[in-house]
């Protein structure tokens, strides 16, 4: 596939698709985890279905491309097993924010605890954007490539009811089109508890917070983050937010502005926008924000639809879109607070 | 005064109060910048006048509480200096987000950059979130009280346009409620360019997130932010906001929700939300999110209004209200994704 998950997103376009199974990479071999898949089975990437797809209807034989590639020894648990079926006394499950994609832009909060975690689980992509020295010390690494968020969150909830103390990661934060709340209801779904996992949630800075950064300071008002993704939204609730939010003086942040799958959405968003909104009202575009492919674009909203068929917009990108006081300097674009009403500098 | 800062807000309150003047607590009492403060002049702290509040009308006569108290020899420019007063080169311009407020929640880039800043601009509340190490590296902290965040921002470029290369720092998230565009507004009104002074943010975590996170996962669809200060923005036009996004299925993170000066405020949100939303929303309330005095409690929208009259809602406080799909589990707040929608688990 050609697009990759944005910061903030846990691959919304993801789950439909078929994608390789997962790879275990940990350094440990004899894992003790509910349904892990074989350390040696890369060969097996780029062929087996999505879990996410082919998740079953029932919780507790569901057969995600983790567990459909195990063959480890060590395990008991099948994933779909309810906490009830684990014997081992439960570890900590923390979902921790990796913020932008450079080691830099991560906290040390987030850095302690994947390094305190035993197992570390995430999206290929987003296990790539941790330091190794992180990576090597932990006892094992559970990394699925673009799909099957549930059934990745579901192993990172059996390995931590199997008794590791186990980290999910993502880019940007956990709360902001991510997995915390999927782990919950999983957690939910299997009879556990937040308490009983110790459940915890690592901050880290969203993607609009980056690209803002990068832009100048666009969103120094009040904003709204929207996601285009219809995935799992429907997109007439969509465009009724796209309304509510243009008409206001709000600045908004899109996330995963287009796929190949959906670029009506994208062309949909822009017309809603030109209707409440000028056509010369200043947009920033960030394309891998903090990472080696970043790219940063200052357009206007006219000029919005047209870049849907440019490279620089497609899911790792947030399009930050101006309020009517927007403006651009120096290459800059700048939403006033209001403090020129008040103050004369 | 009684209220503090939030995180990522930069006391929208602050400026009409009378604040005792900044204090110059650095290690160099030889300081190269425009209007400098008396390093020996703590004295002065809370006699004199905020900075904001008597900035005059002129740019180039301002007596904020910074210059007024100035003895420094050193110094040969005034703050409301234009650019082309200043004939050294400039230094470099970063805005810093500190996140929380914890050392573990600020990023390495935000500390590399505060200990690569030879100058440290900031409330003072923020400067003593920065871990000692960072602040006793610099040659100079300029902090003041709260007030004047339009002074200290002016106090900061003119530093960096006489030469200096200077951090100005605010918790969270220097995009959201923050000095991110005072600089650059400021910048402009000087002759200056953001180019020239190589004007860089270093995004944080928004306490947004850091309140999510504490909460569990009640932000992880589409959500807006708004501010009840009306300082800088006309309550008509918050109300407006609030209507539209209690309106749709947003999720609302709260800043600045109360203050002794504006208790009406409040009340207002919160029959306005009302009016859209069930009784029974569930929503969060977070004092001090990552301080010492951090306190946490979940109630319902409902017994919302009343608790204005608690210790646990000031300025310092974020609220998250759910939107009608968020509920309550087992302590932690909760917003569908919309997975369970597409899977079973």
């Amino acid at each position: 596939m050609s697009t990759d998950s944005n910061a903030d997103t846990d691959a919304d376009d993801e789950s439909t698709s078929n994608c390789g199974s997962s790879a275990n990479r940990g350094s440990s071999s004899a894992a003790n985890c509910g349904g892990a898949s074989d350390p040696n089975d890369d060969a097996n990437e780029s062929s087996s279905k999505c879990g996410a797809s082919s998740s079953s209807s029932s919780p507790s034989s569901s057969t995600c491309g983790a567990s459909s590639a195990s063959k480890s020894e060590s395990v008991d648990e099948k994933v779909g097993a309810t906490a009830d079926e684990f014997e081992a006394d439960p570890g900590q499950l923390i979902a921790v924010g990796l913020g932008p994609g450079h080691p830099e832009g991560m906290t040390d909060r987030a850095k302690t605890a994947l390094l305190e975690a035993e197992h570390i689980v995430g999206y290929t992509t987003y296990i790539d954007l941790i330091p190794d020295e992180i990576t090597e010390s932990a006892d094992e690494l559970y990394d699925t490539p673009m799909c099957g968020e549930v059934s990745r969150t579901e192993e990172a909830i059996d390995r931590t009811l199997a008794g590791n103390d186990v980290a999910i990661v993502g880019s940007g934060d956990p709360n902001v089109y991510a997995l915390a709340g999927l782990a919950l209801e999983i957690l939910e779904s299997k009879g556990a508890t937040a308490s009983m996992v110790d459940f915890e949630v690592v901050p880290g800075v969203p993607a609009a917070q980056s690209c803002g950064a990068r832009l100048g300071a666009p969103l120094v008002n009040d904003t709204v983050s929207i996601s285009l993704s219809d995935h799992l939204v429907p997109m007439p609730e969509i465009e009724s937010r796209l309304h509510a939010a243009a008409k206001e003086s709000f600045t908004i942040a899109i996330y995963n502005p287009w796929s190949r799958k959906r670029r009506d959405n994208f062309e949909k968003c822009c017309e809603i926008l030109l209707a409440h909104r000028d056509p010369d009202t200043p947009v920033g575009i960030v394309h891998g924000a903090g990472r080696e492919d970043e790219r940063v674009l200052l357009t206007e909203l006219s000029e919005l639809e047209a870049l849907g068929e440019d490279e620089i917009v497609d899911m790792t990108t947030t399009i930050i879109v101006g309020n009517e006081e927007t403006y651009v300097w120096d290459d800059r674009m700048v939403t006033p607070r209001g403090y020129e009403t008040k103050y004369d500098y």
